[in-house]
């Protein structure tokens, strides 16, 4: 499943804005924040009981990141105190369906790569 | 697409074991280098020149994680001096098919994540 680049985009180039994107979805949190998404709209303290390990600090960064790059909507209520819901966007739901697909990946592969880690350690041992 | 984990599997989990697997396809290099293999069989200078702005280091780092994972295949030719040459196995081209999902997205969707960003920075302007 070779894809060919449009318009000479290339992902390999660090020049290319395909690249920059291709980074930020590899980046450490996003992944699992959209995935925490797809299940409807979220508060803040939901996300982060919802995403085990995940730092206020980190969650804050990365929710700030989707949202600047359109992928998640940020909506305040005038609550006491004020209440933030966090919600996919259709782009943001068309990337997390992406990113679904290595989430498959991994439930259905955890098993061999076990096995290939256990047969490198021995053969290193 | 939510796609229930199977036999209590639980990608949000940090002590699950595709927690760590869904981590290691996000780091840094892994994507891109499985994706430079699947065009085939590649020396480690190929590679290099290949991924504009791996280091050696980092390189020698995401080949080796990915040759214990089982992903690539090294393989070492008696010559003087010596020729490694890597390639995907089985699951990593199966791997590289999923990233590569991703690799479309972004090049799909760059100018809508562009646009995203300019309204953000106007917006916070």
């Amino acid at each position: 499943m070779e894809t060919k680049a449009p318009e000479g985009y290339d992902v390999f180039a660090r020049s290319c804005p395909s690249r920059g994107v291709f980074d930020r979805i590899g980046e450490r949190w996003t992944g699992l924040v959209l995935l925490a998404l797809q299940q409807g709209t979220m508060r803040f303290s939901e996300l982060r009981r919802r995403i085990d390990g995940i730092s206020q600090k980190m969650l804050t960064q990365t929710l700030r990141s989707l949202e600047r790059d359109g992928l998640v909507a940020r909506e305040v209520f005038p609550t006491v105190p004020v209440t933030v819901e966090y919600t996919l966007t259709p782009l943001g739901a068309s990337l997390c369906d992406a990113v679904a697909v290595l989430r498959t990946w991994a439930y259905e592969h955890i098993d061999e790569l076990e096995t290939a880690r256990a047969k490198f350690e021995d053969a290193s041992a």
